[in-house]
């Protein structure tokens, strides 16, 4: 793409040759033609850019800008040229650049010099600015969409073991008893911060840019709200060098995905830890793994690991854009064509993590045997002694946590967890320690005793299921 | 700082050398000390942990987890402190490694063990979950004030120049007039969509932490929308692992603050190349350039270089958490402690570049005289006759734009600009021109012209200008 | 791709369905084949895996591991490979997921279970390694064969213009003279260093990772110094945990690539600068630029923006594999097969770039007028007159420099340059300023006079031509 | 730092207040103070600065340019400032903006006007240059050191476990058996890949960029050459503009320093993983990990996770200079001040990772048992079974892996090892199956079998120790 102070007349010029209108008196190098084409790639738009043609030929109609009969054939050219691309039969030619001027220039074929007219108070810079805000709020939509399915697939696991103990870990070192459906929910809380940061960059990119022409606005009479609410915009944007030269709408969109990819690749990472023999906490089905045909046992997380990778795509195309916005001055400059592909491979590389991650979630299977013994190891309850000394004895804590340590140092010294010592030997360390004491010091104890709000208690793990079910539902 | 299941104990051992609750053999090595402490620069988080540290003592009072007695110590305790870190007499430790130690400790010097009761149902993870949530949300309310100033400052010039004329450019070639007052309400926009995302991360991000405690909630009947209401957040977070592990709530802040600094290095360029006397468009006073002693005539405008030079700071912070944050598992993991620096970082260096930014935008003036003849310059309104035949002729774009090519050729040839061509000149190449057509050949005519919503006629530009005056007052 | 602990026999099980042996009960998802598959961007690595397989067969004969007639078979099998993929007739299959199985089972399908036999002593781990290595060390040397194009471009340039004043800008403000030649033979030196760059990291990636098999290294009686001789490569890898771990050698290129994209990037700046009417410096022919229909001085830098924005691109590139790879356990993850996308990417954006900005380098012709005007403006010699009271008079700087400034005052008052003030003039500021000093006023005798080595003095200049010439002959 | 034309007299003007030559009619702003001042962070580069000086000095002398007297007298202000800030008696002030300007301002108050001759043919923008280059020249040297440091700490570790068996892992699966001294060694290849890219980077930078002057040479008779040679360059650089302009040494460092983070997060990762007890293969002694006061057996390999995080640091400086550096225009331009930032902290954060990274591998004790029960898990010894077939019974590799196949099955029914299989229960799978099999089915004989060059034989290990210690010896 590239911008013109009024590029309308140019494919006017006729069959293909003519993109710059006859001016140049050399066609230009291979070279400039290898580096400058985009229709590659922005063919993509071509849904976008028929939807922004059809509701600015219909603005021009209905205020008079066009006439009414030149309109329709306009309109029904364009439902031809859709049928084409649809079925496959529509000439994308690399002659023509980019995906605005391809069906600028295949309309003209069909209907003749009427087509011109489309282009009244219209300009490829703000004609790509809708086009690309179109996709880029399509893509938020989609992501919501995405986002919420996985929720829902954790929500489910979660569900089906709230109960589940495994160990919670800080510096994946066990710390604390927690349940693996109080582990799923954490995600579940990041992905919803996840889709809420799509919503609200959707509604702020939703403004339409059509109607800035190519940077100044326009001295025909046209309707920009009208124009605006056809193609499902809250308003028209309100400056019309902003219109064209802003893609700060992309940047945050890049930016909401990668916070995600963020997020996908902890979770993708624990997948990796989580299935291998040294943990075993979980089984994926072959679905979601790849082997080895004489190492039977062998699953390869393989999914996980891609999804683990993508955040790296997906920061590389934020820095991508970034990079390229640095310091362009006003309006547009050709760099800005550089906007879509990272654009479109992150939300490619985004929607697969997002579809992989959901229907991974689905098909684990916890080996909730392996968790709970993983739980109960390392003393993982003296946290759980030394609060209720505190509690029960109102002993100081550094009173309490002399005394844990001693009574980890004694079982360690048997052998044993802290919840087989004898009440004789928690008494010769503290002689107020009562029978009470057994009642915190299991791994399903102490998940249970942790009632805070957002606590791991299997009772607030499940107030939180329900709480995201209704707002999921 | 580092996590513990349960830290409390440890400062209780004394006087800086028992960090680790005396149960390592050998002191941490210098290397470990030096990789391992935070102090240096979590120092910054002091108010924001006194204030955490408040909030909790008075609801562990309120839930009579702790005497009211105890509480009371430890609050004046605290009141002691935030003195003396005021009054800079406060001794800042190594040894005790983090802010949260280092505080903690000096309670203990303060008030004696009591100070142990504070971290009832707390640990070091939620604190400092809590801690850098409230510089975050301190700093986007900053930037959003920093940013209505800089919009302020734009508004100001805008109304000011709402009607100087000046190039519109694409491709950093002029292509149609636009006015001044316009440009500038293109950053106004850009800065309103900024400040705007900072809204929203504030919004998202306003949820409480404290009483997560390691990782999985506390055993403690403590009332976690107590704090939340205390420190000003909407709600607890919904999830103890989260509440400790996430930092999501930094990297969207980061990302709001890349492309403001992104939105900062355009406006930067574009002083840059207005300052050179190849453009000579504005004039900074000496108050934000460095000259040379002997070329008095030099102006670098050093501000506007700096500030341009930003947005790499603040792109690579956000790339720095970004990869901190990849791939980690769930709880806390030690990789955390780098989220403060660039943070801290990318915040200061947004701070300078606004601040210097606004002040440079009032320091301005501009030399209207040469914008307006550039914006004259280059057949700069040729759309414009094109736009005419085509709206008083009913001229068919095509031929419009063939006539529009033909007078730029004869006035090219001759030398001349298109308005000074003569009627007689015009109607050799189409004879249905009229006297009219001078009226749409000046700049200044051009730019009135474009009357459409966002447009550049001053008339546009000044209802803008009162909408946004409104927004912001 | 995936390692395998030994992926031999897989496609051993047949056409096409069989890829992962017939262990898996389930046909592994359609989103698993989505984001598993890796042909449809492998498959550019199709001749480097063909020179891997040949060496590897050969070798395999020598050693007596196969037969000969078998390998010749296979030998046969690899060369119809090659001629189907070279006439378009390879039959390109998603179900054999990536390139290395796409022709292994291609080798079967031809000459039956002997092609099993190549498998002998090798995994995809090594395969992949080699081929991918072997890709890069193609662009590198490619790389730098443009990088040198692009340097006798501006050598040629240079030359011409060796004597053609313009402004030495610093912050974009003119500052002293220099010559057009001296300012493109800035740029010889940076893409002097950046081939050096891609010349080190080749020299340093070329060992051979084939022999490493999955991870441990073979059995087999292998020679891996002979697969490595044969290849091209200075001698094996020596450990086969790294052979199959490694991409440094992939993010090193990239590094050289990211830098080399910094110095287009800045010359390409500056190319948008020199051409935009402002400044007037340079003329593009219509091969580099592209218009307007109806703005016939219009000429848009749009190559030269986009090869401005690559750098956005190629930096994206080096961030993604970075953060792949980072944090990753060894051997081999799956994680690394997303080291090829951006690395051809990047690549292929690096390769337009210089291209064409070798090409638009020989297109551009210097306004030479125009830019020895603007040499002369703002007293760009006022260095020379503080210079010449030093030297001339043995004047202490401070003096020399309060005598200029008195110069450059007078004459800013008079609206005249330093050279115009007339001695008595002088001498009214300094009575022992000679008519010498007029020797040193213009900007022709300023640059003449910095004959330091690497000094903007056109002899200096004519100097660093020649040395170069003689390094690119 | 700033450029200037000619910045010499301004220092010249006095006390403090008279940076700009007394020019300016107001004092610049405290926003502009703060945003542009840099001697908060430069003043790392104060022997960088007076090394640069001195060598100034004695060159000027010796061309006669000063006289010896004022150059005697230089020299030994400049040992005076060198004294000062060794014993921290040096005045850095904010008011002189940067390290040059502190210490001309000093040299000027310690022994007059004189001071100012050492500014002849000298400018802040060369000034810099070569100061920051001796800086990035020095933290590559001592990287190297601390990486070869690093690698004599795996070797000794190597050397010490050539024959211990731990699992090779792809995809975290126990792939096949390697010993830990081999997995160690593959990194000892890639941090001497890292070592040499240091040599190549500092190789290529050392050019001596002083006498480049602000930016076009100087007109006075200096000797470059003996400058380069005083300063331990190769030579001085060949063109003035690129000297100031220059900043792809710092990249490259930067690029280099990336590339070990990398690496080093890698190592840290499995350290992370193998002190995890699901792991349970090495242990950290309290010297580089932190604890529990109440949980004795945790212990948090914080130094690791530390290390593993800094990668992202240093990425994103390397980020932070890309963006600054993308789109400059020659020659120098204030956003180059923001070079030196990024890059100290990368170093800073390289060195200490390095250090602390050596010191832990030094710590580390590998609990050989859980490896070697580890290594032989999960049928790894099943290629070696199947390349036996292959090898022994020349079976073709299908016909292998099928029999292969059918004894894990057998062996996995049973509950037992491949080697716990009996003869007959093998033969009844195929019947030439011998005695002779058992050899290769423990991970000891698999390992020892892997004897190609690279391979994860005790034997070969060794010799890459041996060819590794004769290198870094």
């Amino acid at each position: 793409m590239t911008d013109n102070a009024s590029d309308t007349p140019k494919a006017g010029k006729g069959q293909g040759q003519a993109m710059w209108g006859g001016r140049f008196s050399a066609k230009p190098a291979e070279l400039m033609q290898a580096i400058n084409v985009s229709i590659g790639f922005d063919k993509r738009l071509w849904a976008q850019d028929l939807a922004g043609s059809r509701a600015h030929a219909r603005m021009l109609i209905s205020q008079g800008v066009i006439a009414s009969s030149d309109g329709e054939e306009i309109l029904e050219g364009l439902a031809k040229i859709e049928d084409e691309i649809a079925t496959g039969t529509f000439p994308f030619r690399d002659e023509y650049e980019d995906i605005h001027m391809n069906i600028e220039a295949r309309l003209r074929e069909l209907i003749g010099p009427t087509a011109g007219r489309l282009h009244t108070a219209r300009s490829r810079n703000d004609q790509v600015a809708v086009d690309f805000r179109l996709w880029v709020r399509d893509a938020a939509d989609r992501t919501v969409g995405q986002l919420e399915a996985l929720q829902k697939a954790l929500l489910a696991q979660a569900e089906a073991h709230a109960d589940a103990l495994m160990p919670g870990f800080t510096h994946l070192q066990p710390a604390q008893p927690v349940t693996f459906g109080h582990h799923l929910m954490a995600y579940v809380e990041m992905f919803g911060r996840d889709a809420s940061r799509f919503r609200d960059a959707r509604a702020r990119m939703n403004e339409c840019p059509l109607g800035a022409a190519a940077l100044a606005g326009s001295p025909f009479p046209i309707d920009r709200h009208a124009t605006a609410a056809a193609l499902g915009f809250d308003r028209p944007t309100a400056n019309s060098l902003d219109s064209v030269s802003a893609r700060d709408f992309a940047l945050e969109a890049l930016s909401a995905a990668s916070i995600t990819a963020t997020h996908l690749s902890r979770l993708a990472e624990e997948i990796v830890l989580w299935t291998t023999p040294m943990f075993g906490f979980i089984k994926l089905t072959d679905a979601f793994t790849t082997g080895s045909s004489i190492m039977p046992q062998k699953k390869n997380p393989d999914a996980a690991e891609l999804i683990r990778a993508k955040v790296g795509r997906i920061l590389g195309s934020l820095t991508t854009l970034t990079v390229v916005m640095k310091g362009l001055p006003l309006a547009y400059s050709k760099d800005m064509q550089e906007d879509k592909v990272p654009t479109f491979e992150a939300f490619d590389a985004l929607e697969l993590s997002l579809l992989a991650m959901a229907g991974m979630v689905a098909d684990l299977t916890p080996n909730t045997e392996n968790m709970a013994k993983a739980a109960g190891a390392g003393f993982s309850t003296a946290t759980d002694l030394a609060d209720w000394l505190v509690r029960t004895l109102n002993m100081p804590f550094r009173d309490a946590h002399h005394v844990t340590g001693s009574a980890v140092k004694t079982a360690e010294g048997l052998g044993v967890d802290l919840a087989d010592l004898t009440l004789e030997q928690f008494q010769a360390i503290e002689p107020r320690i009562t029978q009470d004491v057994y009642a915190v010091l299991t791994p399903a104890a102490s998940a249970a005793s942790r009632m805070s709000y957002g606590g791991t208690a299997p009772a607030q793990v499940r107030a939180q299921i329900a709480r995201w079910k209704e707002l999921l539902a």
